[in-house]
């Protein structure tokens, strides 16, 4: 597996366009348009939480068919709580879109990011869209940069399997600002798969991915990963693409995380050993997700105590008489009990960028990865600092 | 019912001691004996996380009859994460209070706090114990205040309800040291009750008090309530007793949120018109978790979004075109839609000590209530600067 250092225009037939329209007040790019230039069999995921956005709503009746061709993409409204017309605007998006690089408006996508409960302003929109056409081309940067909202850079990641290449964006830094919360990543590959088998790739990626991080658990109403394949490059086999398409999403996971509002350092947990994935996944997020655990890295404190109280607070059970803990690489719990660790010396080791904390259960052969960040005095900063 | 300024020596027949021996370094009162002159009736309910100390083992096993007459708590250590050791230890707290006073040691339960992993200073307690029945009296703030690790202030309540009083004392502050966290919360009182009515009353006052708050999601190991019934002043309505115990529970869960780390304001959240009670209790519980309405709380931002969003994250649906939103008496989302509310105005109000967020989903009959605190910076700076 090679690792580019590009996004989704390092895919054969993929080109993309970003634009400041006037959306965000800032003058920053907001409006973004992926295509393929030929019809990809295509699939999602979405936000798990109950509150939706409406770009999500069309987003997922325009794949009933498993087609897509394009993505167009708003940053800086979220069209969400808009009821109605907020469904007509994101229709209407799609269809501006539709027309302007010629597709039937079933094979566009929309998403959309930023403010809660206010209408897009689809004026602007719709002479943002016109011309937009002439933007495409294979440098990716500016699509990259339109979908941004309050993150500090570009989320890009690409990976060559052979004929084969997997490209992506993403967004996303936490809930920086309280209606500026989206996660969005579109992955692009020029491999052939039915979008049936997509939907099940997509999936096991985003449960090892976009599922496995947190930067303060507050998922976003607007969240959604998109996969788009148009098979220009031919078949590749599923376990390689699989294993292209986790790294893929890992490594844009990865920056989102460190990406986070106020965040210092990347946490790295992983559970090993236990009985079941769901165990691995539960007790790793379980540990990430916890303020005391993330404002103990802040500090540099080796506090296994919060590690293992974030453990049993989650809804798997263990056997706390079996669990080792390493912190930096150093066993600081064994079988449930306290070693005799340098504190200093440990403390010292996470004054690093990434902290790797090991878990291990011994009751199994389940692996899980979680990632998030530290909670800062910046966090609090931001978040009670920033009035709607 | 009458509210009297009091703890668990308002009821009749109950006396308490509380003394400095030496667990902590500090000096601070850290042992104390709550005594009833006559056998109890008695119930308990336990943290749910998966790592439990060994007092409440220890308590659990003495239990098992549903009799009790006598609890003893040491404070500075916990006694979790302390293998067989750790239950002998507690074993033996029990026995040597059970010997101070006269009783068996099956009539004794045990309780801890403090630091994770050590063993307790058995030499200490055992000094410490004898002749701590000299002390016992029915002025109760000595045995309340030797119960507190890193709390504020004690923390009393009690109630009277004709001949009936009941009266209880707690401690907790969230997880201000993480390793120090842990609600524990002792309530007695001189009605008569069989156990297994005691245990039904005890899970429902908890549900809808102790349950029912957040300081950081981060459950204690050793988190315990003990209710014990004396029977000395009679019977009474199982009705009238609940509302009298639920009221108890509500003041001292209040009194543990206000005393939160970092603190500066409580916040409530009301759900009503709810579906199911479990819906009002999960989504109202969701919104008082939230590190961003929980900063926004701090900055006086009256952020709705935010409180959608969490409600979103939740395990209940909702119909987010229902719900209705008001922070501090103010209308800000109707039918899940903003409204256009003066921001200045809310904000002013929300400057005040406490916080009243009320949400109607306008879908059924049901009401919770949960109680929270703000996230500050001085909350990032205790858990982040305190050293293991």
């Amino acid at each position: 597996m090679e690792i580019l250092n590009e996004g989704v225009t390092a895919v054969a037939g993929v080109s993309a366009a970003g634009k400041a329209i006037g959306i965000k007040k800032s003058g920053k790019k907001d409006l973004a348009l992926i295509y393929s230039s030929v019809p990809c069999n295509a699939a999602a995921v979405y936000t798990k939480n109950h509150v939706k956005g409406a770009p999500l709503a069309i987003t997922k009746s325009h794949l009933k068919g498993g087609k897509a061709q394009v993505i167009i993409v708003a940053s800086g409204v979220a069209n969400v709580c808009t009821g109605k017309k907020g469904l007509k605007d994101a229709e209407k998006m799609a269809e501006l879109a539709a027309h302007e690089v010629g597709v039937k408006k079933e094979n566009v996508l929309v998403a959309s990011t930023g403010v809660i409960g206010a209408f897009l302003p689809m004026g602007i929109i719709e002479q943002g869209i016109k011309g937009l056409k002439q933007h495409l081309s294979k440098q990716g940067m500016d699509a990259a940069e339109a979908i941004l909202t309050t993150d500090a850079g570009v989320k890009q990641a690409a990976v060559k399997l052979g004929n084969i290449t997997i490209g992506a964006i993403a967004k996303g830094a936490g809930m920086i600002h309280p209606n500026m919360a989206t996660m969005l990543c579109f992955i692009f590959t020029d491999a052939k798969f039915p979008s049936s088998k997509l939907q099940a790739m997509l999936k096991k990626a985003a449960d090892s991915s976009f599922n496995m991080i947190s930067v303060d658990m507050d998922t976003s109403t607007s969240d959604m990963a998109i996969l788009m394949a148009n098979g220009l490059n031919g078949e590749i086999k599923e376990e390689a693409f699989q294993e292209g398409l986790n790294a893929v999403c890992i490594a844009l996971a990865k920056k989102v995380v460190t990406d986070g509002e106020g965040a210092t350092k990347l946490i790295e947990v992983r559970v090993k050993d236990a009985k079941t994935l769901t165990q691995a996944r539960v007790l790793s997020r379980s540990v990430i997700s916890s303020n005391l655990v993330k404002a103990a890295c802040f500090g540099n404190d080796p506090n296994w105590g919060r590690i293992l109280a974030a453990m049993g607070k989650s809804s798997e059970w263990f056997d706390q008489e079996t669990v080792d803990i390493f912190i930096q690489g150093t066993h600081v719990v064994g079988k449930g009990i306290a070693l005799g660790f340098k504190k200093g010396f440990v403390s010292d080791a996470m004054k690093a960028n990434e902290l790797h904390i090991l878990i291990s259960l011994n009751s199994g052969k389940e692996t899980a990865t979680a990632w998030g960040c530290d909670l800062t005095h910046e966090y609090i900063k931001i978040n009670a600092e920033y009035t709607t």
